[in-house]
């Protein structure tokens, strides 16, 4: 590969799987579809972890651990959420290996070793957790339970593309269990909300809120709230989903409770989760040709000082003053960093911190040190300024809030520019094909006329907006009546 | 079950079992030998994370995460390694279930979908790591590489018990390379000093350091050092190891490097866990007969307020000092909790602390607000005293630092009362049957005499200890010549 990433317009594609490989994000594995999370990579998805966990427990949740396993006899338990993952299931058979007789040094399966029941690898959790419910849940006085756990999930997957799609991925998932129908659907609710908060605020990415379709919904669900993004190259990416899953898994595992009133009656659900698909959702959104850019809420490094000198005694002036920086921002809770490694030249460094996507790069040389200032470059858009020493740590602490902002601000942007109300299904078709992007449009509500328009455009719903603005209209398949625009895209 | 717990006298195996249930750390799932962790368990285990997480960042090392499965062509490629798990892995075989035709609603695994190679869950991460540094390294600037994941690995167990065994169980595993000997040494022994240190100092849990023998070392391992505590019922517990795996790995994977001479050689490696398994020690060194007793260093809530009242005008003036005095603890960090739950009686709370181990329980009556007083009960003594108002804040910092170092103090003397010094194979026999605890003896420094040792005793080796004393001896089976004691125990 070149030092230079393809061009997004190149090959939006290609870009993106450079982009990872080249900052040190992730790569495959040899694993079939799963991937290796590298340390760059996995200190941003250890600060979303931070934020969510702490949004999580702020409103009231708790976390905990189930296996990794189900029995295939609960997992088959709540038929839907059995049939939507039964394709793509990891099954474990046997329990030892044994020297292979046939090959020195090789092993093999020990057939008597198999298991009486298969176990699943989950590829989520509600099977399990909802059989274990059954156990906690006798009263309302027991209610509600609010948990959440942080896990790997498994999900076979054909086509495999680094953090969006892939055979194992980290992810939280969340399984609440209520006394009332209301406080079920008040809890899905409120968790699509603090997905969107964090989104939006941490990740610096504006998303739509709404609903999914039928044919778009979690499987085993009654509704799928859901949050939505859009990527560089016009396509939507579902970034969170939580689900008010109704009485299923209650009815499925047999979890009934005494009511205050003293009756039998199942109890409430809902699921939500979010995974480390998130951080292609952050590259797509903010990437450009140089490589990632960090929203500073993120950044595991915020500040990067890169000393340039040309003998020992200009390396140890800078580090002196390098030092003297890092005490200071470090005071302040930014998360700064000094680059004093030897074996590579400034501009190989300048390089691959715009690759990381590092917010600001100090450079400090002797000339600096002389006029007692420094080089400041603006990772957002690649601008050098000279600043003053004595307004570094307020210049530092207003670009790191700006940009957060600015960020967030260019890619709310691209998302008005690139949502547009279409009327016609040639219009429709027209605005996909040109532009992309999220395209409101009239539908009968039917899934039949989804999955034709669909299987026409491989554009799907990936939305009922949660602020639907009622008026007329006549769907853009079937002509039949609408009340309303639904949010159409090709998706990720 | 009854209220109270079986005491540690009777039936030390029983009360742990019910501790564990009853304070609501833990419970068997619907999987074979595999553990639920529920919420109070989990938040310790949160506790433990973050301070290990940060004393391993803090020596440099970074997190990242690689596959759950291993192909078994790279599990089988360092043949002890592979030797030392084959016989408990959970091996998948199938990617896929369908419609069973034979049992409407049900599910088969679906032949169609058998992998050409099997997956085995990985019980360690050796071999798929080294296999992806195989790719990472071509130069001695390339090197050191310092990393560690937190993740879930199984180990088929047939006889299990809460966090001491079971199949499933979640720990972190460092995973390094180094371009020399000696650099891989001091990795494996700095980080079994971290773990002594953590142990120690946060658990309050006094530890021997050593290394094994060559019985009781990792599979695969040049030199295992360890960590050995001692529980209250005279048995030992390893609670973590580092690995010197000398160049095992790199030659079973064929990594080497160009060194800084331009030579090429293998890389030198380290590994190194501790896992929920520390859970049951903490459990089982400071657990009373009332239950948990938490270092407060550990504790989730370190202070809870409890208030007594009769009708709601006194639970209104007793929220608004429990109130204040959250506000006051929380400014100085601490953990706090204030139960204003209305559906149990202080009693019932009472119980459920002692048994959750909270270091700390204030309890707030109207005759205390009269008196502008507190009822502080400390959980380590189970002491009560009657503290001033103005003197409270003062009284929780004092008391909580002084309980860590209490917990430390007493269970030290605890060790230091169960460590005997044996001089022949019948003193040995008595001290183990009479007394248990840690039995320091000669022996003759062979395997053999290890296992018949341990086939005769049920003792095996825990460490040869780090500061062994040279001095002749006789081995207490054989009668050989011994250069130093080595220490001895019956283990979990």
């Amino acid at each position: 590969m070149s030092k230079r990433l393809t061009p997004r317009s190149q090959d939006y594609s290609k870009w993106y799987h450079e982009l990872i490989i080249k900052a040190n994000l992730a790569e495959s594995s040899a694993v079939r579809g799963c991937m290796i999370i590298k340390p760059n990579g996995f200190s941003i998805w250890e600060k979303m972890q931070a934020q969510l966990d702490q949004m999580f427990k702020n409103t009231g949740h708790q976390n905990a651990y189930f296996p990794l396993f189900v029995p295939k006899s609960l997992f088959e338990a709540e038929e839907k959420n059995a049939e939507g993952f039964a394709k793509e299931c990891a099954i474990v058979t046997h329990y030892r290996l044994k020297n292979n007789p046939n090959a020195e040094g090789k092993l093999m399966v020990d057939p008597q070793s198999k298991l009486e029941e298969e176990l699943i690898v989950r590829p989520t959790s509600e099977a399990i957790i909802w059989n274990t419910y059954k156990n906690w849940i006798q009263s309302y006085r027991d209610l509600p339970i609010l948990l959440n756990q942080w896990s790997n999930v498994v999900r076979w997957e054909m086509r495999t593309r680094l953090f969006l799609r892939t055979s194992e991925f980290l992810w939280q998932e969340g399984h609440t269990a209520h006394a009332t129908k209301q406080e079920a659907l008040n809890e899905a609710q409120l968790m699509n909300e603090i997905y969107a908060e964090f989104v939006e605020k941490h990740m610096a990415i504006p998303v739509l809120q709404g609903t999914k379709s039928e044919n778009e919904k979690f499987a085993g669900a009654e509704t799928t709230y859901c949050i939505e993004a859009l990527m560089q190259d016009g396509k939507a990416l579902q970034a969170g989903t939580s689900h008010f899953l109704g009485q299923n898994f209650a009815k499925a595992f047999d979890v009934k409770f005494a009511t205050k009133s003293g009756n039998l009656d199942y109890v409430w659900a809902t699921s939500w989760g979010v995974s480390t698909r998130l951080m292609g959702a952050l590259v797509m959104t903010h990437g450009d040709d140089y490589g990632l850019v960090l929203p500073p809420n993120l950044a595991p490094i915020q500040v990067v000082i890169i000393p340039i000198y040309k003998n020992d005694q200009e390396f140890q002036n800078i580090t002196k003053v390098a030092n003297n920086l890092m005490n200071r921002f470090s005071k302040k809770q930014y998360r700064i960093s000094y680059d004093d490694k030897q074996n590579h030249k400034p501009g190989y460094k300048f390089h691959q911190y715009e690759l990381q996507g590092v917010p600001l790069r100090i450079s400090i040389g002797p000339r600096d040190l002389k006029h007692n200032q420094v080089e400041v470059s603006y990772r957002l858009t690649l601008e050098k300024e000279i600043i003053p020493m004595n307004q570094l740590v307020d210049y530092v602490e207003k670009k790191l809030t700006s940009m957060q902002n600015e960020m967030y601000q260019k890619a709310l942007k691209f998302q008005t520019n690139n949502t547009t109300n279409v009327n016609s299904f040639g219009e429709f078709e027209k605005i996909l094909n040109d532009k992309g992007g999220f395209v409101l449009a009239h539908w009968d509500g039917t899934s039949e006329t989804e999955q034709k328009i669909q299987a026409k455009t491989k554009a799907s719903i990936r939305c009922i907006p949660k602020n639907q603005v009622l008026e007329e209209g006549k769907c853009i398949l079937t002509g039949k009546a609408s009340k309303g625009r639904v949010v159409f895209a090709r998706a990720y």
